[in-house]
Parts: structure tokens; C-alpha cells; sequence
């Protein structure tokens, strides 16, 4: 069983218009997909974009259930926005794998899983699993979350792939990004790495000055490489661009262009 | 907390134009309990009317997963399509609450619940148990199911709320139907029923002839009853007509017009 995780910006542009959603681009990927399923079993796990992430950002979500009823109140308004928010984006990835004849099946990631302080305390995986036993490809996606600690909190997509690749134990994961896998500084600038190995993960994070949060909502690179290293342990690793007809394929084969972690 | 199922005739007819929504009623009944909360809980339940039920019907989703290929492939499309017609009822239910100022909150049926030839085998009540003690409203929908002994199956909001029930115990569940109540007979034919026992629950259905399945892919008011039946043992029930402003109202209250189960 492969994991796909779209990355926001593969298939939407945070700063365009609200709810911008490149079609074509999620097209290619059902097809790239399309022709290695029955044989290979699939989880998609798609970001926000334009979708979540304004909602998300606007009405404060991360920052909790306050004790206040008229704070708390407009919150919870916002919570339920962007859940609304996330299941139109989602709404178009189904489409776009209907199309391509692919048996996308949509699972509400907050109606799954329970958070604390964002990260996954608590998820009931029987769904999930009877759909890949049944040939569906389970699409879930960053999503609010009832949280523990907080009250309600945002689960970003790479939390939900650390999470199920402990629990389910993938072949591979895959991370599909705007730009060609990981690189050794900022990207354009640094040079990609090809193969990464797992013990060089705090090496790099530390050169990449990921000490603080990231300034996304649910993190940038920092984070990505944070959740790659725990999910290292669990299964082989992959960052290609998500952009570029092919490379998902090559990642999928095994012998294509993008930074790889092995296992 | 009161446990509102919204039936697929309130807000839809499903004779009429594919996914038709009687956004005035629905926003009626937002607005009927928008008076009553935060000091009463609410948990929604809606059905399908024109959304959900031609494309159950269209796929033949009842009759499960089928050993050929080919058959089944068809049958996991139109699974698939099923799911996102109700998410988009259930969007326009959302919509109409958050214009009422009301926090209703979607939850996914059938990433939550699995089924057993249509009846609840199992379902995770831990994140709308968690939405209701943050003061949330969930609204649920009538949905298709992973079905233990058939794969895939539909599972209908009459069945859902004899679980949720059965699992919460809560004060009231009322019935919004668009008939003014459970009839001695054919509605508009037989006589109102305004008080029912439990005791005599089992006559009527005699006396309704309700031996055979309904035709409705969910089931009609034989349906309806012997689940009322169940739910019966747990809540007290109301059947009121969704239809007419203010019968919501006085189920809620508990001196409305309509037909009352004691507890």
C-alpha cells in the first residue's frame, strides 16, 4: 500500500483567489495513479491550499476553545467553515479521480480522528481499512479537529500520514510537492538531495535552521522533514514534484526523480 | 439533548428535479432551534430525498459488492457518487444552520459508522459525543456504509438514530415528517394518532399490513415504526410534520401536535 500526500500548494495557490483549484494538475495525478491501480492499493491525503488555510487562519482555529461564549461561539462558526471549506476541496479531487474511473472514496478526517495539541491522540482506522480491502482509495485531508488539550485545533495532512504509516505500515510514502524533493538550503538555491538517509535528518533540519515553528499554519518544510523523520521508521520515504507529469510514477516505480528516504 | 431526523421528504422531493433542496424549510427548522439553543443540545440527522436515493437506486448499492470485477468496480463508482450527492444535501443543511448563527458541525456517516446488512455493527461515538459537550450541533446524514457481510450497503438516518439511542439515551427524538403525524391507516385516510403506547407499537404495524419491506431503498413508514419501536425502549419520540413552522417547536417543548411515544 502506497500513501500519497498532496501537498497544498501542488494543487492550489495559497495566495490566488479563495478556493482556486488546479484541475488539471490533480488529473494528472488520478492518471498517474490510475495506471498502477487495482494492482497497488492507494491512500490519498491532500493539504488546504486556498481552501483551508485563509478559514483556518481567519478565525484563529489553532489557538483553541476559549472560556469566553461569544469568542468561543464565533470559533465554533469558524471551525465548521473550514471543515466546509476543506470537503469542496475535496469534493473536486473525487471528481477528478471519477473521471479517471478511480473508486476515490472521501473519509472525514475530523469525523476520524481526535487530536492533542494537533497531533493525532486518538483515530479509529476500521473505516479505512475495509475500504483498502475493498479496493477503494480512501481520500482524506488536512481537516479541524477536536482536540484534547484545546477544545478544537487543525490536523494537517502530514500528521495524518505519520499517524497511519505507524499504524498500517505502508510500502512507501509519497510527498507530492510545488518543487522537486528536498534540498540542502532553500530550494533554487541549495542543491536537491537525491538520497537522504534517516540518521541525516537532524543534521539537516538544524542547517535548515528549523528550530522554531513554521510560519504556515500547519508548517512548511521544517515540519515536513520533522513528520519524514518519524515516519521513516515505518516505511520508505519520497518527495517528488507533484507538478511534473511522471515523477509520481517514477516514485511509485522506485527509480525515479526526487529525494528518497529509505527505510 | 434531542436527537431532530430530518426526513428525506421534508426538505426534497424525490420525484422532482435531481438534488432539489427546500432551503425555506430547512431554514424554518434552523430557526426553530436556534431559539431553544445553546440550552438544549441537538444532534441532526437528514435523509436523502433527491440526492442520496436515485443514485443508491441507479448503482443497486443494497445488494452489496459483487464477485465479478468488473460489476464490482461499477458498484464502488456509484458507492462513491452516492456519498458526495449526500455531502452535498449536507452541505446545504450546514449552510442553512450557519445562517441561523447555529455551530451545526458535518459529520461523515460512513467514515464513522460500519454496518451489518444495513443495521449499525459498529460505530465510534467518540467525536460527536466530544462536539456536543464543546456545544457543537453534528448533523449526520442517511449514507452508504462499508457492510460486514456485504461489503457495501446503504445505511439510512431511521438507523442511525436507533443507535445513537441506544448509545446516548437521549431525552427526545423527534421525527420531522411531511404528514402531520403516525396514522391509523393510510395518511389523510386512517385518523391521527396523538398518543401511542409502546405496548401498542406492534398492533399497528399488524394493522398498517407492515410484513413485507417498504419500497423506498430506506424504507417507509413500517420502517419508520418498527425502528420507533426500538427507539422507543431508550428516548420518548415525537412525530410532528417538518413542513409547518412551529411543530418542531412544540415536540421540543414536549406540548406540540403530532404523534408522541412515551417513554
Amino acid at each position: 500500500m502506497i500513501i500519497v500526500k498532496v501537498g497544498g500548494s501542488v494543487f492550489s495557490d495559497k495566495k490566488g483567489e479563495p478556493e482556486n483549484f488546479e484541475g488539471e494538475t490533480v488529473r494528472n495525478i488520478a492518471m498517474e495513479i490510475a495506471s498502477f491501480y487495482p494492482d497497488e492499493s492507494f491512500i490519498v491525503v491532500h493539504g488546504g491550499g486556498s481552501f483551508g488555510h485563509p478559514e483556518a487562519k481567519r478565525y484563529g482555529i489553532r489557538e483553541g476553545l476559549p472560556g469566553n461564549w461569544k469568542k468561543a461561539h464565533l470559533r465554533r462558526i469558524g471551525f465548521t467553515r473550514t471543515h466546509q471549506a476543506m470537503l469542496r476541496a475535496n469534493a473536486s479531487f473525487i471528481e477528478a479521480f471519477l473521471r479517471e474511473n478511480l473508486p476515490a472514496f472521501s473519509v472525514s478526517t475530523s469525523s476520524v480522528f481526535i487530536t492533542e495539541n494537533g497531533e493525532v491522540a486518538y483515530g479509529d482506522l476500521e473505516v479505512i481499512e475495509r475500504l483498502l480491502e475493498l479496493k477503494f482509495i480512501p481520500v482524506l485531508f488536512g481537516d479541524v479537529s477536536i482536540d484534547l488539550a484545546k477544545g478544537i485545533d487543525i490536523l494537517s495532512g502530514d500528521q495524518i500520514i505519520t499517524y497511519l504509516a505507524k499504524m498500517l505500515e505502508p510500502d512507501k510514502v509519497i510527498f507530492l510537492m510545488d518543487v522537486d524533493g528536498i534540498y540542502d538550503g532553500k530550494p533554487g538555491e541549495g542543491e536537491m538531495i537525491q538520497e537522504l538517509q534517516k540518521e541525516e535528518i537532524d543534521f539537516l533540519l538544524e542547517r535548515l535552521h528549523c528550530t522554531a515553528a513554521g510560519t504556515d499554519v500547519t508548517g512548511g518544510i521544517c515540519n515536513k522533514l520533522q513528520e519524514a523523520k518519524k515516519i521513516a521508521e515505518h516505511s520508505e520515504v519520497w518527495f517528488v514534484n507533484g507538478k511534473v507529469y511522471g515523477r509520481l510514477s517514477g516514485a511509485i516505480r522506485g527509480d525515479g526523480f526526487g529525494t528518497r528516504i529509505a527505510l
